[in-house]
C-alpha cells in the first residue's frame, strides 16, 4: 500500500492550500508559534481560542523511562507546533503514528506547555526517580481553601500538559499524540477542554458571567513585569529558572442562579460595569479601580467584598499573577445548589478554567485566593471542583528536551 | 444606574467594530444566517464550527404555557441570530435579561433549530396538551439497536434545541437565554457541546478518527435531493410539512484503541484511504465507491463489513440522509473497554455528536443503522451513549412562531 511520509504529506497539503491563495491564510490557521526558546510557549503567548489541558500520572518506577518520554514528547511537540504530524515509529509497536485528524488543518497557533507536579518528586513518601531533593520549595501542596470542593478525579497529577490552539481539534490532537507516545509510562488522570469567545480585535473576551475578563491583567509583552512576577529567578533550583508556576482551577459557575440576579447586583459583585467593563466609579474599562473612593453615603464605591477589590494587588501586598483563563462547558450534571433551599438537580456544568502563572505561588495565587475564598461576593456563584499546581520548567533550546535540566543537570546545553 | 437598551448597546459595539474596518469583518463573526423562512435554519446551512445542543422536559400541564414559551423563544431566536441580545422583560421577574457574554461577539452565523420529541404528544400515556392526535407516524420510538448503551440522562426530551455558530460562546449563550426564558415550563434534560475542525476552504473536516467526514453526504444546496430525502412532504401532518426529522446520537469513540490500529486496518474498516479520503479502489475523495470491485484474490476491494459499504444508499434500498455531525470532547471518564481484556479505567470521553436529518426516520436512519449496528467493523470502536429523535417543524414566517401550526392550526399565516 502506498504510504506517504507524513512530512511529505503535510507539505503537500499545506502546499496545496498555500498555492490556492485561500482566505485560510489570513485567519491564522497557518500561523505557528515558536516552540523553542528561553521560556515555554503558551504562557505569555496571546491566548488562542481553544485549549485542551491534561494531567498524567506516572506509572513507571524508572527515571530513564520518564526522561525518554520527555525527550520524545519534546520532539513531538516541536513538530506539532509547526503543524506537522507527531513523528511516528513505523518500525516499532510503541506508537504507530499520528492519528491524522489535523492533516490540512494547519498549526493554528498551537502551543504546548508542560508542568511537573509534586508527584514527580515524591509520591506516597517515595522518591521514585531520585528527584526529591530537586523539588522546589515553591512547589508546595496547595492548602485547602474555604469552599473548595475539589474532586480527586479532576485534581493533581505528576505531569501536566496544556495545549492551546485556534482550532479545538488541533489542541486535542496534540495531547492525544503525547498520550499515545507515553503509553505505559504516563496515564491520563484528567483532561479538560476550554474555549474563549473571540470578540473584535482590541476587545477583551467576556467570561460566561458576561463580564470582560483580563482588564487589569499583567501583559505578556511587558518583560519587566514578567521578570518580576512570572519567571522564576535565582531563588529557584537551577532547573526551574526561567520557568514559572502554574495554578489551574476548574471553577463551576452557577449560571442559572447568576442569570436571575439583577444587573446592579452583578456589578456590585464584580466591582465593574457589565457592559463597558469600567470599574465602579470609572468611565472606561482601562481606568484603574479607585479602591478609596466613597459614595455620598460614606460607603465605598467599590464594595468591600467586590471581586476586583479583593483580587487587587493593593489588597494583597502587591501580589500579581498572569491570568490565562478559558471558559469550559461540559453540558449539564447533577449538582447540589449552594444556596437555599439547596435544591439538587441538573445544572450547567460550565464555568471557568482558571489558569495563572507566577514566580512563586505562595506569594501569588495562594496569597490572593486566601482572601478571595473567604470574602469574595462571587463565592456564592462559583465552586472550585478541580485543578492543580505545577512547576513549569523553562523552554528548551533546540537539541534539548523539556525538563532536561532536571533529569540531566550535567548536560545543560542552553 | 445608566442602563443602555440592549439593542442600542449592540449597535454601538457592532458599529465600533464596523467603522474600525477590522479583520474580524472578514472572518465571519459579523455574518448572520437568516432565521425566518420556509425551512428552519441549521439544517441545510453550511456547518458552523461549534454547536451546543440541548433537550428539555416540559414540566407544565398547560398547553398555552408551552405555546407562549415557543412564541417567546421564536422572538428571542430571531433576535439572537441577528447578533442582538435576547429580548428582556425589564419589568417582570420572569426573565431579567440577556446574560451579556456575547456583547461585541457578533452573530457568528448562529442558527437555532427546534425539534419536538414524542413526549410533547404523549408522555407516560398522558396526552398533556391535547396534541396526541397530531403525533406524526414517523415520530416513532427509536428501536433498541445492537450495541446501544444509551444513558437515560443523555437521551430523549420533550423539546430539543440545537444552536450552531462559529463561536462556542455564541452557541451556548443562545441556548442559555432560551433556558432562562423557559424556566418553570421547560427544564433542561441534557446538553452537549461539539466542534468541527475547519480545514482550508473546499476541504472536508476530519473526524476524530482522522478520516474525512461527509465525502458522500447529500448537499444542502441540492434542493431536489432535499425535497426527496430531507423535507417532509404531503405524507406528514400539515404542521410538520416543510420540516424534517432529526436523529442525534452521542457516539463515544475508543480513540486509544483506534490509535493503536495499523493504517491498513483503519482503511479497511472505513473503506476509504485515510489521507486522501478516496474510497478503496478509487483515486480521489469524490470518486463514487465501487462496491462491486473485486481484488485479484476474489475478495471485494471494499470489504463486506466496511463502514461506507454498509452505509451506502445502494446497500439500504436507496436510503439517504443529510448528515451534520460534530465532534465532541468531554475529557476523560471511567469507562469499561469493549474489547478483551475489558479493562475498566479512564478513557477519552470523546467522539462524534452524530446529527442527521431525513424525511422519515423509518426509511432513513433506522433502516441504515439497523444494518450498521449489526455488521459495521467500526462497532468495536464506537458506543452510542445518548441521543434522540425529534420532529423539526418547518421554519416560521415573520409574525409566526416555531410550532404555531401545531399549537394553533387555524392561525396558519405562511
Amino acid at each position: 500500500m502506498a504510504r506517504p511520509t507524513r512530512r511529505g504529506l503535510f507539505l503537500g497539503v499545506a502546499g496545496a492550500a498555500l498555492t490556492g491563495g485561500t482566505p485560510a491564510l489570513a485567519d491564522g490557521k497557518f500561523v505557528s508559534e515558536p516552540f523553542w526558546g528561553a521560556h515555554q510557549a503558551g504562557i505569555t503567548t496571546p491566548a488562542q481560542a481553544h485549549t485542551y489541558a491534561a494531567a498524567f500520572d506516572l506509572v513507571t518506577g524508572r527515571r530513564e523511562q520518564v526522561a525518554d518520554m520527555l525527550r520524545t514528547w519534546t520532539a513531538a511537540a516541536a513538530s506539532l507546533c509547526r503543524g506537522e504530524p507527531a513523528p511516528s515509529d513505523e518500525g516499532g509497536a510503541v506508537h504507530p503514528g499520528d492519528s491524522g485528524e489535523t492533516l490540512g488543518a494547519g498549526p493554528a497557533r498551537l502551543t504546548l506547555t508542560f508542568g511537573f507536579g509534586a508527584g514527580l518528586f515524591v509520591k506516597n513518601n517515595v522518591d521514585r526517580y531520585g528527584l526529591a531533593a530537586q523539588r522546589p520549595p515553591a512547589l508546595v501542596d496547595l492548602p485547602q481553601f474555604k469552599g473548595d470542593e475539589l474532586a480527586e478525579a479532576r485534581t493533581g497529577g505528576d505531569l501536566f500538559v496544556q495545549a492551546c490552539a485556534d482550532d479545538p481539534q488541533v489542541a486535542f490532537h496534540a495531547v492525544r499524540q503525547l498520550a499515545r507516545i507515553g503509553r505505559g509510562v504516563a496515564e491520563m488522570r484528567w483532561a479538560q477542554s476550554g474555549f474563549l469567545s473571540t470578540p473584535a480585535p482590541g476587545q477583551r473576551p467576556r467570561n460566561l458571567m458576561g463580564f470582560k475578563d483580563g482588564s487589569n491583567n499583567l501583559r505578556g509583552d511587558d518583560t519587566a513585569a514578567m521578570d518580576a512576577f512570572v519567571w522564576v529567578g535565582e531563588e529557584g533550583p537551577a532547573w526551574v529558572r526561567g520557568g514559572s508556576y502554574l495554578v489551574l482551577r476548574r471553577i463551576r459557575i452557577a449560571l442559572e442562579h447568576w442569570d436571575r440576579m439583577p444587573l446592579d447586583f452583578q456589578e456590585q459583585t464584580f466591582g465593574r460595569r457589565k457592559y463597558s467593563g469600567a470599574p465602579l466609579g470609572g468611565e472606561d474599562e482601562i481606568d484603574p479601580p479607585d479602591l478609596a473612593a466613597l459614595r455620598a453615603d460614606g460607603e465605598p464605591v467599590i464594595p468591600e467584598s467586590a471581586h476586583i477589590r479583593l483580587a487587587a494587588a493593593a489588597s494583597n501586598g502587591g501580589a500579581k499573577i498572569l491570568r490565562r483563563p478559558y471558559g469550559y462547558n461540559d453540558g449539564v450534571a447533577l449538582i447540589k445548589e449552594r444556596w437555599p433551599p439547596w435544591r439538587e438537580g441538573l445544572a450547567y456544568d460550565a464555568g471557568l478554567l482558571f489558569v495563572c502563572y507566577q514566580r512563586d505561588p505562595r506569594t501569588g495565587f495562594i496569597r490572593i485566593f486566601e482572601r478571595l475564598s473567604q470574602h469574595d461576593m462571587l463565592n456564592q456563584f462559583v465552586t472550585h471542583t478541580g485543578g492543580g499546581l505545577f512547576a513549569c520548567p523553562p523552554g528548551a533550546a533546540p537539541g534539548e528536551y523539556v525538563g532536561q535540566r532536571l533529569f540531566e543537570p550535567g548536560k545543560r546545553t542552553a
